[in-house]
């Protein structure tokens, strides 16, 4: 179903400087969710497993199994600390998963948990973290049904590392992917943007932003199940995890081969994140969120799927922040307050890396 | 279907030195497959995560999903050094995967592959790593479908590490878990064993013996298709990997409430195994596989499975090693070449760490 990721993502089209991509060694970006991830993917992942089921740029696979549509998805965690306003890497480890199914319309049933923990860490630490998995997944509605631990020396890992898993049930006549975007969508987000991100780096950073800012974490499903009895044509659902609402974008905008249009006034954005985004100098564009989606519906509908977010608890926030345009495809463009407009790139990394 | 891990797993009939559990610490043995594995996951995850589908002490959890009956499995693999006598990382993670579901009789599908991976790592290393994995993919007849890449700070990672979680089809009339061990049943190993453990070891530890062994990585699950083909009644499968033979013996013992008694003279152990063990002063029943099976059969059906096994090329050094019995539940018993008896407990950890 998806096409190649050659063909997704034009590595011409990427601005970074040739001596970061010729080191040939890992670097902090090729982990923060925009171009070097996406050049990874596309030299070394794509190529070495040869096949056409990769997601492509979408947050979970779909697959046909045993007489089954399935969404098959996976993630590991490795946010630093381990635990911050919000949440913990626990909660994150249950809700990303979740929401990786969720985007493609999916109902996660199931969870894998794999721990790689490093000698010397508390058991109280990693209690602690199984526990917040075990109620983010009630919470969720779905159930850890397998895992695994490994043990690595210590100085040679960092304190729990956590990947999971998931499986859930694509309902039929749902077909959300990028590849779906459509001139003339409305483009929906389900509430403020940037919390985790602010949250993690105040903690991280020793940084006081006047209030405390906590992590948007949350699963993301029955959210969508609420869109979806709306209406089963949603096009388009991303959770704006690394690389936050930026990258996502342009991700929908480059896979679908259309452009996308915002309205600045528009896109939610609290007073604590406008306030430590301006102090660090960071866009909140690119601040990840991992409680909120990006919805792209068909005109017609997007009043009252709209509707059908806002009366929703995990979308009380949610605004119509834009469209999907003919015009510069594979581009986002911010129409801002003061009535110009400016491009919205694909990020290199993530302004911050281990935030999820 | 699995009882909780609490009926399964008698904290009592553990033996290990009590300051070792009391310091409240991750040591390396949590991550052994042995009695502190179980410790942790009776202690912290079963409670925490607090459900009844847990794969119990399965290799993989059987789950209904969108009408389908599926095997769902997660490992992660963290084996130093990333590349061995014959194989690598990548072989392990796609393999490990592969075995576990086929290890309740299913026919696995589709893998998920996470990658955490260390600042500073070369590209080249994770190339070849994702090369293997593709290639094993494709021996295996399964398909890469989803992915992630995070990526540490140097110094706080190891490198590559890789985490797989997979999804198959079990077969109608299939029940195979290690519960259904019954007195009686023969019991079957898919060929020589101890040479993964041997093979990490002979490299890590700069030892020589003699001949250079090479791991016995490979995917089964087309050897459990074969085995199946003969009778679907095959009561338990198990690869022996963390732990060796030696451990998944007392699961199964443990988790039947039988006994096994095992032939010392009937188990293949290779030349370069016995004297690699001999030196170190290690037991080959202890020592991991990464491409071996151990088989519970009913008696009526053994000859017929074990000639199956043979027949199929990862079964040709495949032997019928000992059976299950009524006596001594719970217990491993070898019966010495010597004419006496030893007991094989469950080992406590791990001999040798990060085999896997």
């Amino acid at each position: 179903m998806p096409e190649r990721l050659a063909d997704l993502v034009d590595p011409a089209a990427w601005t970074c400087p040739a001596p970061l991509r010729d080191q040939g060694v890992v670097v902090m970006g090729h982990g923060g969710g925009g171009a070097l991830s996406a050049e990874l993917m596309e030299r070394i992942f794509t190529p070495a497993y040869g096949n056409a089921t990769l997601s492509g740029l979408a947050d979970s696979a779909v697959l046909e199994l045993g007489g089954a549509r399935l969404a098959f998805s996976t993630d590991s965690y490795v946010v630093r600390p381990l635990f911050f306003p919000g949440g913990c890497l626990g909660d994150l480890a249950v809700n990303g998963t979740v929401n990786d199914l969720a985007m493609s319309g999916a109902r996660p049933a199931y969870l894998s948990s794999a721990f790689v923990l490093e000698e010397g860490v508390e058991l109280a630490v990693v209690e602690r973290i199984a526990r917040a998995m075990g109620a983010a997944a009630e919470t969720a509605g779905v159930t850890i049904a397998t895992g695994d631990t490994k043990v690595v020396e210590s100085g040679h890992g960092d304190g729990v590392y956590v990947t999971t898993a998931g499986v859930g049930v694509v309902p039929d006549g749902v077909d959300i992917r990028p590849q779906r975007a459509r001139p003339g969508d409305a483009v929906l987000v389900s509430g403020p943007i940037g919390l985790h991100g602010v949250a993690i780096m105040s903690v991280r950073e020793g940084l006081e932003f006047g209030v405390e800012v906590a992590s948007d974490t949350a699963p993301l499903a029955d959210l969508v199940a609420a869109m979806l009895a709306v209406t089963p044509d949603v096009h388009v659902l991303r959770d704006p995890t690394r690389g936050g609402l930026g990258a996502s974008l342009n991700e929908i905008a480059r896979a679908s081969g259309t452009g996308v249009r915002l309205q600045e006034r528009a896109v939610p954005v609290p007073d604590a994140v406008a306030n430590a985004c301006g102090f660090l100098g960071l866009d909140p564009l690119y601040v990840a969120n991992e409680g909120r989606l990006v919805a792209f519906v068909p005109p017609s509908e997007a009043d009252e799927v709209l509707a059908a977010m806002r009366a929703h608890p995990q979308g009380a926030g949610a605004a119509r922040i834009g469209e999907c345009v003919a015009e510069h495809p594979g581009m986002v463009v911010v129409a801002t307050g003061l009535g110009g407009t400016r491009v919205v790139d694909l990020p290199l990394g993530e302004q911050l890396p281990r935030i999820c």
